[in-house]
Order: C-alpha cells, then structure tokens, then sequence
C-alpha cells in the first residue's frame, strides 16, 4: 500500500539492543490512515466468504477484530498458554532461545470453515507457523495468512510453504 | 442487550478456584451475534464524534478496534508495561495480591480529544480506573467508559465516579 511506510514508527533496540521495532501505533492513531488499512483489506477479502477470522494476541486482535466486524465474519483468538478459558488445542514452537506454547479454542470454528489467519507482523515466521498448524488442527480451511508489515530479509515466508501469504508493506 | 447472556459462557474456577468467568469467545465466534454487538455499541456512539478509542490489552483490542474502524476513529491500545516501544506515560495500581502497571504512548491522542474507553468486562474496576487515570494525563475528554459485560456485584461503578458508564450485559 502506498505511502503506508510514512505511518510505521520505527524504533531502534527495542524490545532489546540491535532490533528495530516497527511501530504500528502511529498508524492506528491517524484515523484515516488506519480507515485507509482497513478499506484495503476488505476489498481484499470481501469476496472471498470467509467465515472466520484467526488473530494472534495481542496486536493482531486489532487489525484481525477490525477486520471480522468489518466482512460480517466470526472472530477466533490465538492467545499464549493458559489465557483462554475452554477447551484448548496447543502447539510448541522454538524461539531463538526457549520455546513458547500458543492455543485456540478447539471451537473456534466448525471443521471445513474458511479462514483467513491475521498478524500485524511477518518477522521469522515461528508463531504464525505454529498459529497455521492450529487452524489445521481444527481442519479450517486456510484462504490466507495476512500482515500488514513484512520484514523480508528474516525469510518468514518460507516457514508458510504452500500457504498464499499477504502483506501490505515490505521491508 | 436482549439475548446476549446465553452467547456468552461461564466457566468456573477459571483463571481459579472459586472465579467464574464469562467468556466472550463464544459471542466473538457467533459472526451474527458479533456484528449485532457491534451495531449496537456503533449506534450508540455514531452521534458523539469521537476522537479516538482507547483499549486494555488483550480482550479490549478486540472490541476497541472493531468499534474504531466502524465509527472511522482513531486507536490507542493501553498495554501491560513495557510492551509499549515509544515514550510512555503510565500508572501503577493495587491488585488483591501485589500491583501492576499499565502505559499508553504520549503521542496516543492530542489533549482535548474526544475518546471513548472500551474493555471486555468491568469487575472491581481497578484496571479501568487506572484508564481512565492514564487517558487524563493525556488530556483527554472521556465521553464515556464502556464495557461488554458488568459483573455489578464487584461494584466497579464506584471506582470510576463521575464518569459515564455502560455496560450491554450485567450479572
């Protein structure tokens, strides 16, 4: 999306020295811009009948609800272990140092249901691959798995083989 | 809100014994349920021009961001301490055990701005007077303070005193 990159805040070693953070709050707090986003998305999707959408915790809740309320469809978290109340199906993944454990409902939608996945972030890819085999898990069918930034270089695609990958700004 | 109560579903002794807990994620999973939610809270707040919605991490992004884009308002999530990358303004308030603190960005909103605060359920309100604590050192103009779900015995009411406040569903 054009222009898009004058709106994402990047800030130096953060969370910690030697990353550089893109900052999507910059983008939300500008009320057309984030209008703008989300306008772009629908018309993305707006054909594509999806059922229900799959967003990670936390800032993928808001371009993920955002975009549920917005096509008329059904809205499922993925949260880190023992957030969610219910019945849970899990996955553990590898971080660059440790691992960590993400769930879902094991409701979250009925079997065969089409499901778009939605992150504000591609960086190594690890969670959203670990999200991916969640949604299987359940037998969703996967339309697509969006973000709205992708950090090119650290190769994320490549963890989402076979899967069509969206993103509305690289860098 | 009519009918609201059997989407939403109790679970006891969750996060522990002796808590029960509403969950929302069979609501969120309903998309004609979700939307209806959403046509409510946007039909009540399409007239009071508001700025900017201001959110609790995690479950508040979900109908903060909805309701954002649906009234083409701007968003500020207010997050758990440092998960926030830029400058900070934040408060730290008292739990049963211990405390916690919670930021938002100085640059959130501009002073004067006409916000609306939304989070998932009011219980003893505590989180949420330290919102409303965080969006007034900002300067903002709280038009109102709304949630999902009241649990009114807890009397969270009383903690957020002189301020508007709604709630769709109380228990």
């Amino acid at each position: 999306m054009k222009g898009l990159k004058q709106h994402i805040r990047s800030i130096p070693d953060f969370p910690k020295k030697g990353i550089l953070f893109y900052d999507v709050t910059t983008l939300l707090n500008n009320k057309n811009k984030f209008k703008e986003v989300m306008d772009v998305l629908y018309e993305r999707y707006i054909e594509k009948d999806i059922d229900a959408i799959v967003a990670i915790e936390a800032r993928g809740f808001i371009f993920g609800a955002a975009l549920a309320n917005k096509l008329g469809a059904a809205f499922a978290p993925i949260r880190k272990k023992g957030k969610l109340p219910y019945s849970t199906s899990s996955v553990t993944y590898s971080l660059e140092y440790g691992e960590d454990t993400i769930e879902i409902h094991e409701d979250a939608f009925k079997p065969g249901a089409k499901v778009l996945i939605v992150d504000d972030l591609l960086a190594t890819g690890g969670t959203m691959a670990a999200a991916v085999e969640l949604v299987k898990k359940l037998k969703g069918d996967i339309v697509e798995v969006s973000f709205v930034i992708e950090l090119s270089d650290l190769k994320g695609r490549d963890k989402l083989k076979g899967l069509p990958v969206y993103s509305m700004v690289k860098y």
